[in-house]
């Protein structure tokens, strides 16, 4: 089968990728486990070329708001996609119009050439946390009212409503998936505003001093790169009737303050030299982050199997094992 | 001021025009009176030229997914744009191309001529009940989950998060309604799964025989033409600061059940020779309309001083004096 990753040359599109090379199977529209043969990977950038060695992989360097580069992506014979490409939040924010053109746009563009298709192929859909602004509650729940108050919130979330469409339509079978923050991100630290999250495990790990914006009992919803991989697999295995009519679906992220992590830091890497950790608050940023839940949980998921994480520890390890050696 | 009405040829659109003329002055974003002095009905059909005779009304006959022509609609002198232009909800489920190109594509044409505007415009838009769909509970209210499940449904939900968007980012000053089904609509009957709530009072007050598809006790969440009217010129003058982020407001619609609906026909038109009414169920019409709410209740337009209507003697007495007489 033909697996196509939209974003496939970002953090999670790369691990997704990674994972699926490993696992070699997905069940697909035959709903039993059949052999990915190729695995194109679409972004404006490309992964690392150590990482495209395997003759499944191939890459396309290329814009999503490019109709006719999408159709020709998907072709005539692609079994499964996963949609991960998108502006981020602050660039959806900074720039307008270019949100809308590939978060909207774009993924108009891969719907289309998706139910152009022959088959009914199974699109798995990043969504995000930002469906919900305002007065958002402590815990967001499945019945947490769709709020968004950014760019790219409102723009994820039409994504979602378009999926459900399609998939009612029957031209595609879709599947959404909000997702908490992710946490470890690796790489360099990002103008994001939830970038500190990251930061904070990440930079001391790698001996790089870290000024933590917020205060130590700031809290934030998060999933690991693990789970969150785990989760998109289990998203494109699952029987769709088991969604209903809304296919967009809430993953529960588990709440952590940031005292706690830097504790738990501690505690996990007591045989490396760590950087140091300040707390200085940037008023901004805090306020940002006050403004965000401070968990999600979804019962819908549970009851579907997803998996999420549980403690701050195995997350931290996860980095370390993933990332660090 | 010049005001545009998009689907200003229709019915509801038609009815907007003659009251606006009729009150001869508008709010808008200057929060005093003004003059209309231009009113511009944008539809793909002219409304009757008996109503177009008035010096300030002009008509534009075109296609609203054809950025240029709206962009030349809109020119840069518009000061209020009430969108109604829609494809219908059969139409729509019909023809899945059509539906996203007007709905979708042509919301989002009007949202970018707005922009585009020197000012900030008032642009109220006409959303519907078809954003619930599914397990709909009995009463919808303010916090019922958005889940359409027809294409228009989703079309209209995506316009309204493109519409407080567009709002946040300050392009615009939209606000959103989303309407009962309007009762007594005048003319043929139509299609529309909802036709034989109008046609249980019009057919018969024009000495039609008429056949009630649903059951007596079958009931709907209604809302007269006179208060719908209303709500878009209450909608228009609010302080945009009272709706907060979500531009989009639920309107209350009062739960009337179909031999009600018949007794006081009789008893508001004694004096009239009326058509026979027969009750013949059919299957699927039914469903349909078991499917929908009986009532909607918003305690936010009551509170921001939204009439709606509460007796269906009124309703019927209403359509005899405005269409009748």
């Amino acid at each position: 089968m033909k697996v196509v990753i939209s974003g496939g040359g970002g953090f999670l599109g790369r691990k997704l990728a990674q994972r699926i090379l490993l696992d070699g199977a997905l069940a697909g529209p035959a709903s039993e486990a059949r052999e990915v043969t190729e695995l194109v990977l679409f972004d404006t950038m490309a992964p690392p070329e150590a990482e495209t060695t395997d003759p499944r992989v191939s890459t396309v360097v290329g814009d999503i708001t490019d109709p006719g580069l999408v159709g020709e992506v998907i072709g005539r014979d692609t079994d499964s996609i996963f949609h991960l490409a998108a502006v981020v939040s602050a660039g959806a924010e900074a720039d307008f119009d270019l949100g809308y053109r590939v978060n909207l746009d774009g993924t108009r563009n891969l719907l289309e050439a998706a139910r152009a298709l022959p088959g009914t192929p199974r699109l798995v859909y990043a969504s995000s946390l930002a469906a919900y602004g305002g007065a958002v509650p402590e815990t967001v729940l499945d019945d947490t009212p769709i709020t968004p108050e950014t760019s790219y919130g409102a723009q994820k979330v039409i994504g979602e409503y378009l999926l459900s469409d399609y998939s009612r339509k029957g031209y595609l079978d879709g599947r959404g998936m909000r997702l908490p923050t992710i946490v470890v991100r690796p790489g360099k630290p990002n103008k994001a505003a939830s970038g500190f999250a990251s930061g904070i495990i990440r930079e001391p790990l790698d001996g790089v001093d870290m000024v933590c914006p917020v205060t130590p009992d700031s809290r934030m919803a998060i999933m690991s790169p693990r789970t969150v991989i785990d989760c998109f697999i289990h998203m494109h295995e699952l029987d769709a009737n088991k969604l209903g009519a809304s296919r967009a679906l809430l993953l529960s992220g588990f709440s952590v303050s940031m005292g706690d992590t830097v504790e738990a830091l501690h505690r996990v890497a007591a045989d490396r030299r760590l950087g140091r950790i300040e707390f200085q608050v940037d008023p901004q940023i805090q306020a940002i982050v006050d403004g965000w839940p401070k968990t999600t949980y979804s019962a819908r998921a549970e009851a579907l199997g997803f998996p999420s994480d549980s403690n701050i520890e195995d997350v931290i390890s996860a980095h370390i094992e993933d990332e660090l050696s």
